[in-house]
């Protein structure tokens, strides 16, 4: 039979291929969803075409640059499960108003004709579902027939609906870890030289990443001794007699805050002076910030790291659970496909049993675009500095099992792809 | 027979007590020389008394608080190989000058007396090294007999003689590991999104652990694209013109800086403008200074992290050949003990073999103290802003193996110790 077609119902039909990016801040785990979405591929060969990837997310779409996936070495594609940042290229773009302005529909719409599109995966956080609804709306109301899935990612954890989103695990388990092993290098020192440590996490709106930190502590005086939340206003009084009490009683004071805490007149703490070029304040830093408040009014020594990326691609120290999850996000996308399903996000949906168990089911994408979850106020200790036991469960969750990628001299061993496109059938965009 | 006595050479002689105490910015391996120590301490029974544990480094000297090892809950003490800090406490305290004031000195002595101290080990970096001399030098100028012995530790690698520093392969293989995730997760959004990427690691005066981000490299292009090291003046017109220009070839550009550089003025880059109580300029961190130039003079969008402690304590990702040598170190120091060595300093030497192979030997500590190893010329590019291939290799050999923490509910399981104390027999010490 020819490769192009398959038989359905009895019927010959010609093979819609898949059309598959990834969008937004990356993760340590975004590539095993592409993983998970290419085995699953190999054993439904006879229903679907090509997997088309965009290169640097829907930007791929908008230039017709198409990654032909069965063009990549074979052994590399193996990597992608243990490989973090993503492989494909993601993207920033936030697409116009397609009322106001359909010209990037449009353009979408026909590189989907061209290619023969018949089911449209998007791998990003809630701006991402929202250009999915959109793109599905638009693709219906002009007759398009494609099947518009949005797969979660964010390691904000900050989608509604999923129990958790793939990617935020493996970061809570870095910053669960990390703060760990610096709360002994400071308790070690504490006795002559450094009293305070900040360790400055990701976080601009929701605090799941500043509270993963939460789950090393096991007692009302050890570390993190305070937590610093986006959902609760930064009080600096308050936040420096605290940090005043915790020396005076523990030696040591251990500080995680997320980057996105803010002040009573909503400014961010880590706001610098100078500005970007759309206006918007400079983040500065909000460790440095802090550092010099204890310094200049504590007068303690203090140490502060910034994490950022390094927190963003420590694929090196992986929950299991969440490269599991990731991976099943794209291996299930092909049965919800094939069923037909569209206009939806999976989802991780967490079983009602004794221990941890999950499955993946689905949500509307007008149910989850756009919408923010933040900390619930049951996860928040009464003092706002720390994390309640029944938060700490939820992300103990999350980060159980270790799943290390392999090394080779050293260093791990992550897929090194190629990117070959597919041939051009449209003019060029602009 | 009893315990308090060893039979040596026919004749009955007191067993003499062993003093090891911790000094110095803390490693993510320096516990596993006490774990050494502590194993050949099982073995030899018969000859050497107790283990006696400074708490807080030579601070425990100072105070007369002496951990009984004996006393450690024994399955916390078998965790010590895995963990990281100064599971003991360590110190950052200069001891004045024996020559114009004596009292510290005399002391210690006094200490080492009254607990039948015959084996002293210091564990830690130049500094350390220079008080395990002077102690050395004062009780045999006052007729005690000890044998006094320092034990490398310093993720800065800059003791002389020894090839290389136990503590110092771990941290060159997180900052490896880290430099390759971040630099996957920048080229995935250097599309539309952030161009620059900037870690800043330690190195105040030596470049050795900026020197670690190269072994990542494997192509003229790749990353890290600029690595700047202490021991060259930062060229701020040079290095934008670097980054320029890497932006343009490569999309992105990925830069490694140690937090030591300085301008032609011997001023830090990282001063900020104010001062702690001795008036030293405050370093305000490397990476934040140079993405504010980024920012200004090029207009890219830049992301920085600062791993600070994280680097120093991330045993999570420990090289198995530095945690082999920092054991050996400490399992060692007894067999040199026992032949009645005294005032030297354990070494890492490293044998004229095809593949990469060590044993443990000795320098005089007239030779390592207070003498800072640079990186060699040979191990700069002619551009300053990489590694040469020899110097690649040398780090290659060091970060060789994984060698992971066992890992409970997510968590790595470190030595939770009591610091059980032994009684008291002087005065207090003011």
């Amino acid at each position: 039979m020819d490769k192009r077609y398959s038989k359905i119902g009895g019927d010959l039909k010609m093979k819609k291929n898949i059309f598959y990016a990834q969008s937004g801040g990356v993760t340590p785990v975004i590539n095993a969803t592409a993983a998970g979405l290419i085995d699953a591929l190999s054993k439904n060969k006879s229903f679907f075409g090509k997997l088309l990837v965009g290169k640097n997310g829907i930007a791929g779409a908008l230039n017709e640059e198409l990654i032909d996936i069965s063009k990549e070495n074979k052994s590399e594609l193996k990597k992608l499960i243990h490989t973090p940042g993503g492989a494909f290229g993601s993207c920033r773009i936030k697409l116009k108003d397609p009322v106001k302005n359909k010209k990037e529909f449009q353009r979408i719409l026909d590189v989907f004709k061209a290619h023969n599109i018949g089911y449209f995966f998007y791998n990003g956080g809630g701006d991402s579902q929202d250009t999915t609804l959109k793109i599905s709306n638009y693709c219906k109301a002009n007759g398009y027939n494609v099947n518009c899935i949005g797969l979660p990612k964010t390691i904000d954890n900050d989608l509604p609906i999923t129990d958790n989103c793939p990617g935020f695990g493996s970061v809570a388990k870095y910053i669960a870890v990390s703060t760990y092993e610096a709360s002994l290098d400071v308790a070690s020192m504490a006795n002559s030289s450094t009293k305070v440590f900040i360790l400055e996490v990701m976080g601009r709106h929701a605090g799941w990443l500043a509270a993963s930190a939460g789950v090393i502590k096991n007692g009302i005086n050890t570390p993190p001794h305070i937590i610093l939340f986006p959902e609760v206003v930064f009080d600096q009084k308050k936040f420096l007699a605290r940090v005043k009490d915790t020396v005076r009683k523990c030696g040591y004071c251990v500080i995680v805050a997320s980057e996105g805490i803010k002040d009573n007149k909503n400014n961010f703490i880590a706001a610098s002076d100078s500005k970007d070029s759309f206006g918007h304040a400079h983040l500065g830093g909000v460790a440095p910030k802090l550092a010099d408040m204890i310094t200049n009014k504590l007068k303690h020594k203090v140490h502060w790291a910034v994490s950022d990326y390094l927190q963003r691609a420590a694929r090196h120290v992986a929950s299991d659970v969440d490269v599991k999850q990731a991976y099943a996000i794209g291996y299930k996308a092909l049965s919800f496909a094939k069923s037909q399903i569209n206009g939806v996000m999976l989802t991780i949906n967490k079983k009602n049993t004794s221990t941890y168990q999950w499955d993946v089911g689905t949500a509307k994408l007008s149910d989850v675009a756009n919408i923010e979850k933040i900390l619930p106020k049951s996860f928040i200790t009464e003092d706002k500095f720390g994390i309640t036991s029944k938060c700490k469960k939820y992300i103990e969750n999350l980060i159980k099992g270790e799943n290390y990628p392999p090394y080779k001299n050293g260093l791990p061993e992550y897929a090194k792809l190629k990117h070959p496109l597919v041939k051009k059938n449209l003019k060029k965009f602009n």
